[in-house]
């Protein structure tokens, strides 16, 4: 028999964690395994909410395994290093991605595309090389191999640079991909989330000339004045988005429910790329006419890989880049989570762990 | 009241011509212009009957006009230039593809991209400049502005080598453009009709790993045999497919009627590109986390630029590629169209305009 979450490692550990689909989440105890020649541990000070984290504290993806601790938008503090990491030495600022291993071996981790690598290991609902689960980062501790470990610039604010862990990449890593990051490139940015407004501000800092669209007139205005957006379209005025039309570049599509696709690949010029970002749960209709009257296309991204999650961490403390966040203590994660689940958040919720965190 | 088709321009012309929806082509009187400066006057040889000449005769679109002359895919000799042609000379092999006109002021024309252009005027069922209607290569004699006339390599057959001007085109250039013409690339061909056979050509011209996809088993031989593909999968093989899922870099999809392309997503490989090249008349499924898994992209494509146009006939010329055609007189045309609707032609009917069309 199997031991428990709590004496499978020899280190203590606490967080919170869903019980059931019902999501909601309660305190755990249970144990991170000693660091082994390459890892490191990580006293976690913030942990991002990821929509993610919702999907799966709920199964909405079927395939979740209870206990769950949700998070993977993790900085903290590095606490104790293996005989073998060279990257971090105790006390440095330390940033943990979606991604905590991969096999090292394959085509895609042979090209830093740790994040496609079919072994990938997720930081957390997942098992790990010893065979035990993974536990996110609503926790105090966190132990990952060096490689998959993020340095985190002494220039960035933790608590509101841990959201670009995995919201930061998931849009900077298409921009660069699908070549639109160059200055003056037109750039559409649907839906005005945890990733939407970081997406802004990463276009704005490569120059680009960029347009929110979104379904919610209200948040014009703050997509202008505060994000720094050029243009603001409400995707529900048929005569907004026909006076649009063929004037975008690149769009990024970061909403995750079913929506139409034809009206945003309509705004597009010949050679438009049209980038979703987030997965609905039934299929998009695809009208292919239009893509081949202005060779546009419809391409996907999901997070990035180590070498690229650096550049990206490394581009956005160089430009000042972080996450609009609400800073929440730990017992608040409940509400925190029913919150989003109505989009009740400018822009992303992130738990103070090391302040309040306590057993 | 507007000229009669005989009546509109000076030089007589004489081809075959849908009267209505019925798609059934007859003798037809009508008329092109004289010479302008920059004009070219080609005496036809031979025209390919291109799927979409099917489309346009039957109203398949919803926009045809009657009577209508189809035809795209023309070759023949030049028999009068205007003042200012430089490019041609009386007595040259020469090739008119799907356009004849575009605006040549806007971003697409100056990037030579006059297929995107939104003021480009296709060959036959569209209205030129001076508001005449256009009509197509069923036809013995066409005049053309001289930007929109091809020079037809020497060492390449006209008849067949005349399908290139829009089946070559329509996946030579989606090759160059996604960058699927790599020696060793490994593309998927979906479909062996008119366009996907040729793909397998230039596929294996520019050193590429081919395998062609198909419904029908029957065509796996001469696949591979005849055309010197690498392989075959029967799309409705599951376990075939199964067997190749994630091992192809690219796949060129002819396929024009609606069908399901999460099975050609699967057989794609991390940043693998599916592009399509037919239009379904209803949207197609498009199941988001494949893309978002493997970054891959839906792409579509629309014939070529007319410098791109000359570059692939160039390149056939000098690889001595052709189409797989079969020769027919102008009156069998209605019998050919027929059989093209089910399928029965390998690959591309030509017609012998010179020799076969008599008044």
């Amino acid at each position: 028999m199997s031991k428990s979450p709590e004496e499978e490692h020899p280190q203590k550990a606490f967080g919170w964690a869903a019980r059931d689909a019902s999501g909601i989440l309660s305190p755990f105890n249970f144990s991170r395994r000693a660091n082994e020649d390459d890892d490191v541990t990580v006293k976690i000070l913030y942990c991002g909410i990821c929509h993610g984290d919702l999907h799966y504290v709920k199964n909405e993806f079927g395939h979740s395994s209870y206990p769950l601790v949700p998070g993977h938008e993790i900085t903290g503090i590095v606490t104790a290093v293996g005989p073998k990491v060279e990257k971090f030495k105790v006390g440095d600022h330390a940033g943990v991605a979606p991604l905590v291993r991969s096999c090292r071996a394959c085509n895609n981790c042979n090209q830093g595309l740790e994040n496609y690598c079919p072994g990938a290991v997720s930081a957390f609902n997942a098992i790990d090389h010893d065979g035990t689960r993974t536990y996110g980062g609503y926790s105090d501790i966190i132990v990952v191999n060096q490689h998959y470990v993020i340095r985190f610039p002494n220039s960035l604010p933790l608590d509101k640079g841990t959201p670009l862990l995995c919201a930061g990449i998931t849009v900077y890593s298409p921009m660069k991909y699908y070549g639109l990051c160059g200055p003056g490139t037109r750039l559409g940015v649907v839906g005005l989330g945890g990733l939407g407004h970081v997406a802004v501000k990463f276009a704005k800092a490569f120059g680009m000339k960029v347009t929110v669209i979104s379904t919610s007139p209200s948040k014009g205005k703050e997509a202008i004045e505060r994000l720094g957006a050029d243009s603001f379209l409400v995707s529900s005025d048929s005569e907004q988005m026909k006076a649009a039309m063929g004037t975008l570049d690149g769009i990024l599509d970061t909403v995750s429910a079913f929506h139409p696709i034809s009206p945003l690949i309509d705004l597009l010029t010949t050679n438009g790329k049209l980038i979703l970002l987030g997965a609905p749960e039934k299929p998009l209709e695809l009208s292919v006419f239009p893509l081949l009257m202005g060779r546009k296309l419809v391409g996907g991204s999901g997070i990035g890989g180590m070498r690229e999650i650096q550049e990206m961490m490394d581009f956005a403390g160089a430009h000042n880049i972080s996450a609009d966040t609400e800073i929440i203590p730990m017992d608040y994660v409940n509400t925190a989570l029913d919150r989003l689940a109505r989009g009740d958040v400018r822009y992303r919720f992130v738990i103070d762990v090391g302040t309040t965190l306590t057993t």
